[in-house]
């Protein structure tokens, strides 16, 4: 095998060079042959082209090379590009010649017929070239570049918060691994509470990694890997930080709206249900909540936390996101602000996706009172020793400041329309998954 | 305490705001008196500004207040911005009044002298505070972006690899955790092997995350966990991966160049040596790499790979990052291309920062081969049936591609000119360090 990129053209640069011949490389996705013409549809990571080759104009051995090609073949091609506005991408190629790159014997695991999800995830490594895998992971991939450029326009300092930590943060649902002579440390749950302390230093700061949760769910919405977005402001208090969250789906979801048209639509997403999805978001007290509940029939009481059911009867209807606020203390996380209004809840939101996929961001005003949170690190039986340090933030110069986490596994499901978070993930991890 | 963030003004947006009364917040750094006039220095994450406060122009009570100010106290000062162009920002305020929203005692472990190394890094959550830190922090961010513009604008798909793994990549120095039923998993140290699997998928792409090493590393060079960037391209051979990684190198360097001069001043870094850092890069052959060596005394053999001190002779007096190429087999890892021009050697390179700041880049073409590749595995010694799925990208359809690995910590620490890794991580770890 020979190479030099740039000797090749990439599928989706063709266009440019229509009337001149070019040289590509590609898997082969289909082939078909009416005796004396043959097409070869490839792909090459780019885009998707259709190759058609004369028998009478190829020279035999690239007539032949062409019998011998199945599925995933990658292959290197020549030929003249053509204008034609039926064919994907908008150009074909008059094949001049065909040589085999890598065979691809005939047993390759995924063929175009339904397969079980456990043999499919088996294959991940495969199955991500199929067309709607592609195009599930480019449009996680153009969500996170818009979280990046979300922050870094509006003068956001990323900060990278560790993943080894010394027991902090939630507490149930810990992978541990043997750190040297220090014990053991656990795999991060959440960044947040060291990104409090860069936001004292940076102002507005957000980190954006991988998270983890051993816990045993096994629901459509678990993995015990996932990616979380989590800012954290300086200043903000609790309803700023439900207007970042709004202003913030609202950018992600009309830049995928915008450049992720052809996704979308292999996808068979109904956009119409996205285009709607602008700040600012309905803002529901979680005690009318309760009541909007109970009408509907649910039998949650007051001081409950909310399941699924709930979640999706709240924003049945909705045609964007909608915020619940202020939960009851106890089904909220001991570092929440207590609510001046109503000491029994806490300064909190959930913003619930619409169509039933249900949270996808949780966020707080941070609790900046220094005998408040100890007193409740104390209640919550927290290693005190390990929470110095996050006490020392209200100690010295305490500030008001509120942040939020985005799931974005849980993101991504939702704005491709995914009836299951595993496929969000280009290896995903679950209870019982961990290849390839 | 009371917070709308819209009712006050980031200090970096301050100069717009000339001639007109505005609140901010932040935090006090230096306070001095003269007895009628006080002068307060607060940062809030966006910059610095002097406050000045008249006696006789602000409320007694006001007055009192600043004589309460310490370092890190947090406070929320009025006043009239006023144009100065010896202050730091252009600008400073004519306090009206002053208010402190959070007290800070006069123990604040950080002053203004030396501190020892252990002290500074258990107290990192409020060291990151220092002037010094915030811009070190600052350059890794725009590196970071810089990282996430240079693939998206070069339309690679962005393609998170796991980091929970079941044995696979290196194989020495993993940290492992138990994995429900599944046995042990591994925190990964690399995603290329993903990345390759994606590549055959995608065409492009890259991952950017954390990566894990539980070596006994006490080097200047070597943290437990450092964040990695792995491009990854189908058809790209080690001559297009070089060109790649010179193209990026350089877009990182210059960006910060362009857009981090604060804190490139503040650090007091030398940029007139990164001004000449500019694709090409020298590329030195290893067998011309040993001749160099032995001619400068070192007693390298051929066939060693070679260390940190040979890595310092050989850049010394290069003026912009050196490749170093086609190491023997027994150097490198299992999945390097072996040379067909000296099957001795593999297709590959590490890229050498200048200053002595050594490798930052390890990069390969990959073995496409599926005998060679099983060979390589046997002969190593790895698990073959964690490796089938790797084998499968060998299977159907192989193709050229090549990618690297950058290590950001290294490359932040080069653009800082820090003595010490360490610094280049908001939250280091070492082989003693899991706290903060």
């Amino acid at each position: 095998m020979t190479s030099s990129s740039s000797e090749y053209a990439r599928i989706v640069d063709l266009p440019a060079h229509a009337g001149r011949s070019v040289r590509v490389r590609g898997w082969v996705t289909h082939v078909r042959s009416s005796g004396k013409v043959a097409f070869v549809v490839i792909r090459d990571g780019s885009g998707i082209l259709q190759v058609v080759l004369v028998k009478s104009t190829v020279s035999p051995e690239s007539w032949e090379r062409f019998g011998t090609l199945t599925q995933e073949t990658s292959v290197e091609i020549e030929g003249e590009v053509r204008l034609d506005k039926r064919a994907p991408g908008g150009v074909e190629l008059g094949a001049t010649s065909l040589e085999v790159e890598g065979p691809s014997p005939g047993d390759y695991p995924i063929q175009p017929k339904e397969h079980g999800i456990d043999f499919l995830l088996d294959h991940r490594h495969l199955w991500l070239r199929s067309e709607r895998q592609r195009a599930i992971l480019r449009v996680r991939a153009e969500i996170e570049q818009a979280i990046r450029d979300f922050f870094y326009e509006r003068d956001f300092t990323l900060v990278d918060t560790p993943i080894l930590t010394a027991a902090i943060g939630e507490r149930s649902g810990l992978f541990a691994t043997e750190y040297f002579d220090e014990g053991n440390a656990y795999l991060a749950q959440t960044g947040q509470l060291y990104g409090e302390a860069a936001a004292a230093a940076l102002g507005k700061i957000y980190c954006f990694g991988p998270t983890f949760r051993a816990e045993k769910s096994k629901t459509r919405r678990h993995l015990t890997e996932f990616w979380m977005c989590e800012p954290e402001v300086a200043f903000n208090d609790s309803n700023d930080n439900m207007k970042l969250q709004e202003e913030f789906i609202s950018f992600i979801v009309a830049r995928v709206l915008e450049r992720k048209q052809k996704e979308l639509a292999e996808l068979e997403r109904d956009v119409s249900k996205l285009e709607t999805v602008k700040a600012p978001f309905p803002r529901i007290d979680y005690n009318d909540a309760v009541k909007i509940l109970q009408s509907k029939g649910s039998e949650v009481k007051w001081g409950d936390d909310l399941g699924a059911e709930d979640e999706s009867l709240l924003v049945e209807g909705a045609d964007r996101p909608v915020f619940i606020f202020n939960y009851p203390k106890e089904a909220k996380a001991f570092y929440m602000k207590e609510n001046p209004a109503d000491p029994r809840t806490v300064l909190c939101d959930d913003c619930l996706a619409p169509e039933g996929y249900g949270e996808i961001i949780g966020g707080s005003q941070r609790e900046d009172d220094y005998d408040r949170l100890l007193e409740r690190i104390k209640e919550e039986k927290l290693p005190l020793d390990a929470y110095g340090w996050y006490l020392d933030l209200r100690k010295y110069g305490t500030f008001v400041h509120s942040g939020f986490g985005l799931g974005l596994e849980r993101t991504v499901a939702w704005i491709c329309g995914l009836p299951h978070i595993r496929e969000a993930s280009p290896f995903p991890r679950l209870m019982n998954r961990l290849r390839p």
